[in-house]
């Protein structure tokens, strides 16, 4: 499906919505509803059983999400978290300078300054994207933050964090005083980073306000023993920085054991590039053929990021790979600023005596964007099906429950409800319209497992209180005792989890 | 527990602590630990299954923080959202007001002018609380909400939600569209909530930034029905008003029934308020006799409020009974204001051809001040134990895993950690010091269950692959095959639901 009839489905169908649609929406704002909200719930859940199930001094925290002047003048983001902006002196419309130049100047405008920018606009005779003047200004550069005034005063200013990570770089001293003491420490936070983009677009993908899945591990840079014979022998879809330059679009399959032998990718990173891959194929179930892990170039990563490969999947609705999720080698960078800023040591003293400033590893990713990616990828028609084919754990409802004549079969379908729900199931009565169409709604919300209730289950017989389970992709039905219900679908909805000793 | 003693023991089990603590803390924001943030989901979790499953037509969803300044306008809160401030002009502190005239004028300030507040603030000579002066300024009534420019034109601006309800409102033509079309509907959030509060205060009672769980009910006011047999004999600790005018400060225990025949409390609402009593009694576990539902007068509530009682807690740490959630009849006022603010038409037409302007009941949850009240009701020293009597299922780590000698034993338990933790338990393993010094640890956190390998676990005979299961509260200990394990301990930790069909 194409980004408009997609968002359109996910619109209709209450999944999600512009925030404040009442009033025209919000630009880069989006609610979720009832099938959104459970979806996103379940796609951090499934993030947290994996990633912060990879070893047990790992830990998930919830920080706040505003940060004072200080931490987000230390990280940098005061200073540089900047996106080059161009305005039009005509029309007054303000665009990216990334757009107005992406033909101009495909390899984008990061490190230029706005002199520069302005250079190149002018050159170029570039024109205004909405309305075709040539009267473009290039104003200073326009901070992505959202700062507000903080306190009576109006001397304090706090910041709507950039990412969630800042949150576990300001944690670490705590985490390590309440910890073992030992390295390394994962630190994961699922939660709102805010930024004010200069035009939010592609629905989930250019957000202002957007949930981040993120663990930061610290490690000991001498000595960060992983158990790489797990994943030695998985091939992984990369595309590397030379085979890139030589124009190749399409990744090679490597295994994780010739990755790390190349020299120039530690064990440990491959390691966590790995389970990284696995979770994008086997938990969110993206075919293996529409994933890549891209490297980027030293010109192309932040700088204080010594390796860094996106995980990309190819999306039909935003037609071709995009960025959702990545595995950044980071150094010492974070600690040693905020170490600087707040003026405190953060080095810790390990059980062999030595001292060290630890460095860390950052797993990234985004729960708006892979939400999208999972209906791109997983909502397809088949003939007159509409049909959600998500992995059974995440579904929003796990099943739903229809009395085959509302009258007559509403009490026990309800009471059945109820059971479900208690056995910790997301359980959804419907009795609206008929049979068929209750099926087509919970094909298209990703349903799994659909019971119904008919004259059989309440009849005295060998039928009694056994009800017709529908599995989604399969349309197969079965005859199955309402007491070993909760037991059959509760099978199928376990979460897939790394093996760990 | 006193407040200082009991954030302390938080904050050295790294439970909770100051945001930015190495930068010297950000007043009113405070970051939750793996224990915090384990306990925080726990009740949100807990709120859900109680409240939305108090209806088949009660859906929770996920919605911005931030909304758009025609929002924050129409609602009132940009003109009335304020809290009357006096400030020093010697040592330039700032104060609420109510803080400064506490003692002179009981009451409160509510509803007065600042020029009005100014007169009370000289004629009684008060003074600086924090140097003594009386040369004191009251200022324009400062408001409490964060703002922020939105977008890079400098024209917009939104607003960080002053509480959660506003998106349920805007939501509200949404979910009619995408749900039954019928009343009554529920709209239920669980996110945060943002206020510049001018003193914050009492840890997690009066923060910036905070977690609010609320369920909105849109119904038709004409007819509201609901199962009331279910509540009719449920005895209330109530506070009315007339019995708080007398100087009574204890609750009467009253049946839901009986409250409903005053006359002045219509079913539905009684309803809703003996399944808060229900949630706060059985499912957070606090004791009844220091639980009291604390009825509002007309002074005291928004003038919107048609009936408020608050459901108070008396906490130790905090000296006295304070508010943890309430249930509000708010009338038509929200959906007005919007309608209005939008132009768009609220009202919506019922199968009986009606054309009806919902009303709301509105039931709100303070999920922070609720952390704490289960650290202030719970967290106990008996003898020399410090033992956290959570609820199981509420509890952060759902079973400790030892191995009795950690090198002997690790293997086989940290597969069973993991085993438990594929089974959806919270598991954590620890093999750090003596054994009774990991219960103790395990009791501070509130962990309900401990497991113990040992060497009769490894041993070919009859005790081979059964554990020590130890229970919390009784110190009971038990020995158990671990294939039973997990079915054992989740029996325990099922979420209590009402009753439904």
């Amino acid at each position: 499906m194409k980004s408009d009839e997609l968002l359109a489905l996910l619109r209709r169908r209450g999944v999600l919505w512009p925030t404040a649609e009442i009033y025209g929406g919000a630009q880069g704002l989006y609610d979720y509803g009832p099938l959104g909200a459970a979806l996103k719930r379940n796609i951090e859940e499934a993030w947290g059983a994996w990633f912060v199930g990879l070893s047990h001094d790992y830990y998930r925290i919830d920080p706040a999400e505003l940060l004072p002047e200080a931490v987000v003048r230390a990280s940098g983001h005061l200073e540089n978290f900047t996106d080059p902006e161009v305005t039009c002196d005509r029309c007054h419309a303000a665009f990216r300078a990334e757009t107005v130049l992406e033909k101009l100047r495909p390899e984008g405008v990061d490190g230029l300054s706005a002199a520069q920018i302005a250079e190149i606009v002018h050159a170029h005779h570039a024109r205004c994207p909405n309305c075709g003047s040539e009267a473009l200004s290039v104003p200073p550069p326009f901070n992505l933050m959202f700062g507000v005034e903080f306190g009576v005063t109006g001397h304090e200013r706090a910041y709507l964090r950039p990412e969630t990570a800042q949150s576990s770089y300001l944690a670490f001293p705590r985490m390590w005083d309440v910890g073992r003491r030992a390295l390394p420490l994962g630190v994961a936070v699922i939660g709102k980073a805010y930024r004010n983009e200069i035009a939010p677009r592609q629905a989930l993908f250019r957000m202002r306000a957007f949930t981040q899945a993120e663990l930061q591990v610290f490690f000991d840079p001498e000595h960060f023993a992983v158990p790489f014979d797990r994943v030695r022998d998985e091939k992984l879809p990369v595309l590397r920085v030379p085979r890139r330059e030589s124009g190749e679009e399409t990744p090679e399959w490597v295994s994780a054991g010739q990755l790390a032998s190349t020299g120039d990718l530690p064990e440990f990173y491959v390691y966590h590039l790995a389970h990284t891959y696995q979770f994008f194929r086997d938990v969110l179930g993206y075919p293996s053929d529409r994933v890549r892990l891209f490297e980027k170039s030293d010109q192309e990563r932040a700088f204080y990021n010594r390796i860094q490969f996106d995980v990309e999947v190819n999306l039909e609705s935003l037609s071709g790979y995009k960025e959702l999720g990545a595995v950044h080698y980071r150094g010492d960078y974070d600690l040693s600023r905020h170490s600087e800023g707040s003026g405190k040591e953060l080095s810790v003293t390990l059980q062999d005596g030595r001292s060290v400033r630890p460095h860390v590893l950052e797993l990234t990713f985004g729960v708006d964007r892979n939400l999208w990616a999972l209906a791109d990828v997983h909502l397809t028609h088949d003939g007159d099906r509409t049909l959600w084919r998500l992995p059974p754990y995440l579904a929003p409802v796990a099943v739903g429950v229809f009395p085959l004549i509302a009258k007559a079969h509403a009490p026990y379908a309800l009471r059945l409800t109820d059971d479900l729900a208690a056995a910790g199931l997301a359980a959804q009565y419907d009795d609206a319209s008929s049979i068929g169409r209750r099926y087509a709604r919970m094909d298209e919300a990703g349903t799994p497992f659909c019971v119904t209730v008919d004259g059989e289950t309440l009849t005295e017989g060998p039928t009694r209180d056994t009800v017709t389970l529908r599995e989604r992709d399969s349309k197969s039905q079965l005859r199955l005792a309402t007491t070993e219900l909760a037991r059959h679908i509760s099978a199928a909805l376990r979460l897939p989890r790394p093996p760990r000793s």
